[in-house]
């Protein structure tokens, strides 16, 4: 036994306990209940006492306004009896929507139910409803007041859904702590269903919170995260079981479906819980956010625009990683201003992975749109606007290849782009799903290099040439923007960290480069309202984590 | 005195109360600051005693996340100083953020001033935050749970802001009201600051809180709304005093600044509440959406696609209504499948007004980009790939002509097409604001009639032809879809009365059809996810108020 290691003890002993870790899907309730009767049979067959699945497991998490249609509550409570006449000789516990019967208050209870030989013997309510960044619960769900310990085969067991054990072990946002109020009835064992949706940090602070909860409650907790993707939102899984002084007794796998069981004896070998480096954990995050939104849309098949940058080959490695490399399409669009090196390093990227690709010049798409514009435009100069009719119409190609063929069009814009908006509505802002709109560009090349770890996947040389749109001749990034390296460091510390611009200056950031990227942030929130759904990887994704006004004065809110 | 006029007494005489509805800026804080300083003068050269502002005015409603920023709220709290220094010789009740003392809880509050002589005497929060639809406060704010009636010169006011009078007279969503808690200490008039935004049911519904209001508590109300647009939401003002029997006896202006005094004497003179037409409310919400949309961002210029259809006629003549003829700038954008028609009807939007235009055939361009995807294509038959790329080229062109000249584009799409995807993701569902969104073809063209009352201004012939997209020869909406009557009627139940497919089916409509409608609007959510901001003039309207998954099984939801 190392020093990392540790006994525990509880006074149960042989109660097997099994985590069903799955991958729902939003208002597939049908296919829901199927997976949990699945997971039922298995631990059936395993002997297991007591097996427990993920918060809302039965509709999918986040339903959003789902929730407001009757007929689809009525469908959750016909899927919760459907699954309840499989548990003879099991027990269940398991999260679904159920209404309150108050005519006062939300129509709706986040609930977790204790079922045992068809019978739900205990229905339990969240109490703790999160109302920040994504999560908007407060919209649907009235807070449980009334909290008890419940009963099964004598062990008291504290069940909690995700946010309950949230009050300790950080900064606590709520005036009620719902374990306080059940330590009284002294729990055996605490567990808490969940929907907890991944960041980079995501891992580390959950692991505090529960640890702090069994250390502090003297038990061992049992937590059971749901896993997979919906959209922008990508849950990680990663459940755990944690003796009573936090220990990891079990762990579940991160971005994957998973079943354990787990014993809890006199004596349970822990281990110490183990972070995952920052960037391998995105890295797993985006690959799972790609697939599952095709996989769950029904969808196979996905184009993207390779300008031999970068974000495009890095967007385009993920995109294989997930769909297969039979499965995603390059279009390479080379104007008058792309570089020889840009046709050559997006190739490159193409043939690294043996993948498909096209080639479509646009320069007589442009000069035809030129052309149909003059009348109008006359002989005003080359400016913005002909960089942007470059984009929207390689937007547009795309686009005709996506209809055409029933790809979907990928976006590439990274994080650090889509904050000062550098980038063409409607032209390089399309696309069905933006896989790195939540990564700065510093982080863009930090994953590049960790996929690059072994050999060159993504090209050498697109990793380490100055980054341009190529949208006039010798354009580069760095003509508008501050080097990534500073602009990243700024745009982290006003989205992430809500600093203020005089906050940032007294960090010692020059005050006018501050006040610029602060301003471009506001001023671009037009262009993000438009923008595809950005897999959130970040505590603070672009997307309805981040509500901002369109209409409001920008010139005064940047610089206060 | 008609038997619709009712004599009032108060026991309180020459209290001079005066109403500032103003039109404020989100995150204008100088600005705003400016305007309540403005009303204070005003009221003070009048002898008033006691000057009423909106709810959260200091910063302008809705803020969203800028208060989230401590910076912001500091800057909110320096405003209500400079607020109070002008306060000598009147009493000022006015809204702004406040920070919550305590740790626990959410960081603020949602607080209404009353400060008299410099002083802050009072303040008190909000008690019941809405959370549905477009609201979302609870992700802000701590609600007030301890209710105290506030004294001004002898006169007790229970002081309530918006939702805090919205648990009677309606369905009523809360536990507490606050009104029967406050009522314990013999109120003597109610003041209620708001931000409540307009949707064509509000000015009723609003009416029948506020009456029963007045009526329960038997005292009389003052009601103050702001009034001005933010992007999609607009705030229509319509600030109301009631006397204690709910009757009016003033009753300020819809969708204007307006500024009024009230003197509850022993005798004041009420008059019936009178609704407005719908039709009518619509039209001036609209108008000052777009106008606010534009002023508030400083922009003074748009510019418009007109297809010679009545979506496009409507949108310019809304346009022009808020922006002046000259500063609307119209695009015909012919193809080959553009009938004659379409063309003498377009040139009739804008000669009917005397507006400018210009005509930019799309063929060469069309030619050019098939070509340009010949070696893709190959010889596979036009379908609605081409029809999309028709609407791509004219949405390219037009923010072409957006970015070279500094013009806004509007979007011209209706809500029956927004619902079921009728329309081109980044082609005709481009633009910075899109004006008739929220309005069904049905009320398209009921609009367009009312418009047209005295004279016509929207071509008639826009308004009797059958509708068309024009993508391909002889198209017809009513080819793929349902005559606008039946799919608004099958919209209207699901969209704004969240019925199900079966509910629907059961009032008569054919199954198959109501099916195949409620499948669609979901299916297409991914486009609305992208589309352009929608001023909102329902009680659900695409954008905030209506929270859908992306990816979810639809197939299910859509049939249950």
């Amino acid at each position: 036994m190392t020093k990392n290691q540790s006994f525990e003890t509880v006074f149960f002993l042989n109660m097997k306990i099994a985590i069903a870790q799955n991958n729902y899907k939003v208002g597939d309730i049908l296919g829901n209940v199927n997976k949990i009767t699945n997971s039922i049979q298995k631990a059936k067959e395993q002997n297991v006492d007591l097996v427990v699945f993920s918060e809302l497991c039965i509709c999918g998490y986040p339903p959003y306004d789902l929730l407001n249609f009757d007929s689809f509550i009525n469908a959750c409570e016909n899927a919760l009896k459907t699954i309840s006449k499989v548990t003879e000789n099991i027990a269940v516990i398991i999260g679904g929507p159920t209404r309150n019967p108050d005519p006062k208050g939300k129509a709706l209870f986040n609930s977790a139910f204790l079922i045992i030989e068809g019978v739900i013997q205990n229905t339990v309510h969240k109490a703790l409803l999160p109302d920040y960044d994504v999560f908007d619960e407060c919209r649907y769900f009235e807070p449980e007041t009334t909290l008890n310990v419940i009963d099964f085969k004598g062990v008291k067991i504290a069940l909690t859904i995700c946010e309950d054990l949230w009050n300790i072990g950080n900064e606590g946002l709520y005036k009620v702590n719902p374990m306080e109020v059940l330590k009284q009835q002294s729990p055996d064992i605490i567990i808490n269903i969940a929907a907890s949706p991944f960041d980079y940090e995501q891992q580390e602070k959950r692991y505090g919170i529960l640890k702090a909860n069994a250390e502090k409650y003297k038990t061992p907790l049992v937590y059971v995260n749901q896993v997979g993707a919906h959209t922008d939102l990508i849950f990680d899984g990663a459940s755990l079981v944690l003796d009573s002084k936090g220990e990891v007794l079990k762990s579940l796998k991160s971005f994957e479906e998973d079943f354990a069981i787990v014993e809890l004896q006199k004596e349970n070998i822990s281990k110490p819980f183990e972070a995952r480096p920052k960037i391998e954990l995105i890295h797993d995050a985006l690959v799972l956010g790609i697939r599952d939104y095709f996989r769950k849309s029904g969808l196979t098949k996905a184009v993207l625009g390779l300008s031999g940058g970068i974000d495009s080959a890095l967007t385009y490695v993920l995109a294989v990683k997930a769909l297969g490399v039979e499965n995603v399409f390059g279009l390479l669009m080379p104007s008058e201003f792309s570089s020889a090196h840009s046709i050559e390093d997006a190739l490159k990227s193409v043939e690294k992975v043996g993948g498909t690709y096209e080639i479509i010049p646009i320069k007589d798409a442009f000069n035809s749109v030129s052309e149909t514009m003059l009348p109008v435009f006359k002989d005003l100069p080359f400016n913005l606007t002909e960089e942007n009719i470059q984009a929207r119409l390689r937007a547009l190609i795309l686009m005709a290849y996506s209809n055409k063929f029933g790809h979907v069009l990928l976006n590439t814009s990274n994080k650090s782009e889509a904050a000062v908006g550098y980038g063409t509505l409607y032209g390089d802002m399309c696309g069905g799903l933006a896989v790195l709109a939540d990564i700065y560009k510093t982080e863009v090349y930090e994953l590049s290099k960790f996929i690059n770890r072994n050999k060159e996947i993504i090209p050498y040389n697109s990793i380490h040439k100055a980054p341009s749109a190529e949208l006039r001749p010798g354009q580069k990034d760095s003509d508008s923007l501050p080097e990534y390296a500073i602009l990243d460091q700024i745009l982290y510390r006003h989205i992430e960290l809500a600093k203020s611009a005089k906050e940032i200056v007294s960090e010692g950031f020059d005050e006018i480069t501050v006040l610029k990227i602060i301003r471009l942030v506001y001023l671009n929130e037009y262009k993000r309202f438009q923008a595809a759904p950005v897999l959130r990887v970040s505590p603070k994704a672009f997307g309805s984590g981040r509500k901002l006004p369109i209409v409001a004065c920008y010139k005064q809110v940047s610089s206060i």
